[in-house]
């Protein structure tokens, strides 16, 4: 029998504790999987005295992330305490220093701190995962980190935001407003009581700048992302899209083009009969265009404590199978010292379709006025939808919805600026892009 | 700089071009990534003369595969000769025999004789990679010899042969029969001039027996299939199954029961809102359901030389990374001698869903009989469609389809006997089982 691979755990919630219950009720599967048992040796968490429904007899406690990262005892060191800074960051900087392997899955983190620990990771040999940081249990950083070497990708793109897709989902299947949604998901714990993390798109927007790096080679620039949240999005949008045949989705996309890399986090309208438009509820996707092997899309749970428990082992388990001093794969895909620095395509150079949702006064010329400005600024329609009275009622206003085709921001803003001027409109024009499927 | 990974392949076809194409042209991009430079040391194929597009200054040429296996001058032979005996596996032998990790796209022979070589393999402590024998540039194998190593899959289902998929999305689409699509997909180039091996599912019953065995553990066992193709497939189905909620596709089917693993290659009815049902053309797609993660989804092109290619070099990379003399993941998961016996669960114990068609005769008290015989079998209808008149136009033929709950096929069996002995069959009732999205 093969040493065992001693594994310390720092943060024992939701998925510290299904990590540590797994690595002991699969520890058989495990041992013949690896060719040497897994074994948690020690342990952090910030209360002693919970159960955690694993048997804690054999195991180190230890009072902080840090101790537990400075211990001769463990071979890995598992950071699932959480947060970008702080004892996150502390213990993982000590790992490394320590010698130690590491295994995360915090993404915030790793948006934030990624290069400057990749580069400790590989000067010093040592393996530094963390599958799932980006979308919970699919295997996306293994499959572009090794999987896709021949490949160089033009675009990724993703719903990675569970509790966004969770509440787009319910509104769209039960009709209800985006607050009576929200409401419910933080009701059943698919939203935390501050909800603005997931809903204004930060947190899609962390694991949007791991994608990009891993993508385009490129240094993590969580900094540079475009975001827009789904908290004005109303159903009169909803309804809007699914009569055109799009669903909406908060998608980050990350593309490159001409001017530099665009990354990107906004409600989009996806085509309804695509793969991507049928992701529902808190299931995540990861879609990637490549040159060699062209789109590949990625589907599962995104978050809950064994689907993400489940790529921690993923990771711990490649670790007990690799030998030690083994040059292992480069953190983001490349050797972290050759990442290139990051150049940002501004959003106003975007180029795409467009949805656009207006109300306007029920007046003669405001459709000649419309049409004249998008005219005027190079803008060509694909549909307009014209519904007799506005969806509240009243019968002296009018929704029109305009899809574009390709276009770019900068063309749409000079022709609802101008719209706007025409003094037509009765309430701000609802701007959503359009996103094509693979 | 270390020293270059020097690969040998053998055979040199769409996708063994593609091959050395890419490892030239992406050959500094492979560098950074894996560390080391990947060169192409030695090749065998046909024909000598023909021009495949890239340089074959400095490569060695060799007459028979098993020579190229032979060579000092390799560290990786790559089998991209095809067929499950002769050249292929003798070649692949003499490699491993000789020291060299294996890089295969070859189906046929894993599924005949993959066991026997994951033995040797394991005893010297060579990597034997296959990711593109399965589902072309889809990064299937990788994720779950090594992402769900803290799984116990308990079904695993996919689209596996782009030729099939093609074929019933074209029927769909432009309303032509089975036969007129087929010859299409022949002039395109994506079905062989003799079809038989994709449409009657044997390619898929080949990838289905290697996703067994990496779900399950067990031995391959590709003789204990139930295959059906999709000849008789005809639009008449087609469009029965779009009225009621469903599109057919043919899909490989391995499932843990309580009497042991079923596998089966069949016509299928997938719900058309799942993202399986989205999953058109050549595309391919691979579902796992497992008790850790919940359920994955991967899509993306099955075959072609770019995407084959991109997996075969992800193999190559995982290789060029690799320490020499390193322990690496055992080839199917778990180590070669530890899998366990196949045990088969008979097609007659299968349940689930089932979609029946049956033209009669329109004559009083059929309706009863039909139903009559159904309950008698303790099969429960979930809904029953009765056209006017069947679709060939007569009007003393009516076309009637039943959708039931679950039940077993030996009730159906029974059930469609005693309907066929009451003689009011016009022709053989097409039955075609329904699979639950994840």
């Amino acid at each position: 029998m093969n040493e065992p691979l001693r594994i310390g755990i720092a943060g024992l919630g939701t998925v510290g504790a299904s990590v540590a219950r797994l690595l002991h009720s699969k520890s058989n599967s495990l041992t013949h999987k690896c060719g040497r048992p897994i074994t948690v040796t020690g342990v952090t968490a910030r209360d002693r005295a919970k159960d955690r429904g694993f048997d804690m007899t054999g195991i180190e406690w230890f009072d902080t992330p840090t101790e537990l990262a400075a211990s001769d005892n463990i071979d890995v060191f598992v950071e699932l305490v959480g947060g970008e800074n702080g004892a996150a960051f502390d213990s993982i900087h000590a790992a490394l220093e320590n010698g130690r392997h590491v295994v995360t899955a915090n993404k915030a983190l790793l948006a934030k701190h990624g290069l400057e620990l990749a580069v400790i990771a590989e000067k010093k040999g040592l393996i530094l995962n963390y599958e799932a940081a980006v979308a919970g249990g699919i295997p996306i950083i293994k499959t572009m980190r090794e999987s896709l070497a021949a490949n160089e990708p033009s675009r990724v793109y993703g719903i990675l935001n569970g509790t966004a897709n969770y509440i787009l989902t319910r509104m769209e299947r039960d009709e209800i407003s985006f607050e009576e949604c929200l409401a419910d998901a933080q009701r059943l714990g698919y939203a935390e009581a501050d909800p603005t993390f997931d809903v204004e798109g930060q947190d899609t927007a962390h694991k949007l700048a791991i994608l990009t790096s891993l993508a385009f080679g490129t240094k993590v620039a969580a900094d540079e992302i475009y975001i827009e949240g789904i908290s004005n999005i109303t159903l009169a949008d909803i309804h809007a899209a699914r009569e055109l045949g799009y669903r909406i989705k908060l998608l980050g996309v990350a593309l490159r083009t001409a001017t530099g890399i665009e990354q990107r986090v906004h409600p989009t309208m996806v085509p309804l009969g695509s793969m991507i438009g049928q992701v529902d509820s808190v299931t995540n996707a990861v879609a990637i265009e490549a040159d060699t092997v062209g789109s590949l899309l990625l589907s599962g749970p995104g978050a809950g404590g064994n689907a993400t428990a489940s790529a921690v082992i993923g990771d711990i388990a490649d670790i007990a199978k690799s030998q030690p001093g083994r040059q292992e794969a480069p953190v983001f895909g490349r050797p972290a010292h050759e990442l290139e620095p990051y150049q940002r395509a501004e959003i106003s150079s975007h180029a795409g379709g467009y949805f656009i949702r207006l109300t306007v006064h029920d007046r003669t010329g405001v459709f000649a006025s419309l049409a004249g400005h998008m005219a005027n600024n190079g803008i060509s329609l694909a549909s307009i939808v014209q519904h007799g009275s506005s969806k509240d009622g009243s019968t002296d206003t009018k929704t029109v919805v305009l899809v574009t085709h390709e276009t770019t921001e900068s063309d749409i803003s000079n022709a609802l600026e101008a719209v706007l001027g025409d003094g037509h409109l009765v309430s701000k024009p609802q701007v959503i892009r359009i996103e094509p499927a693979g």
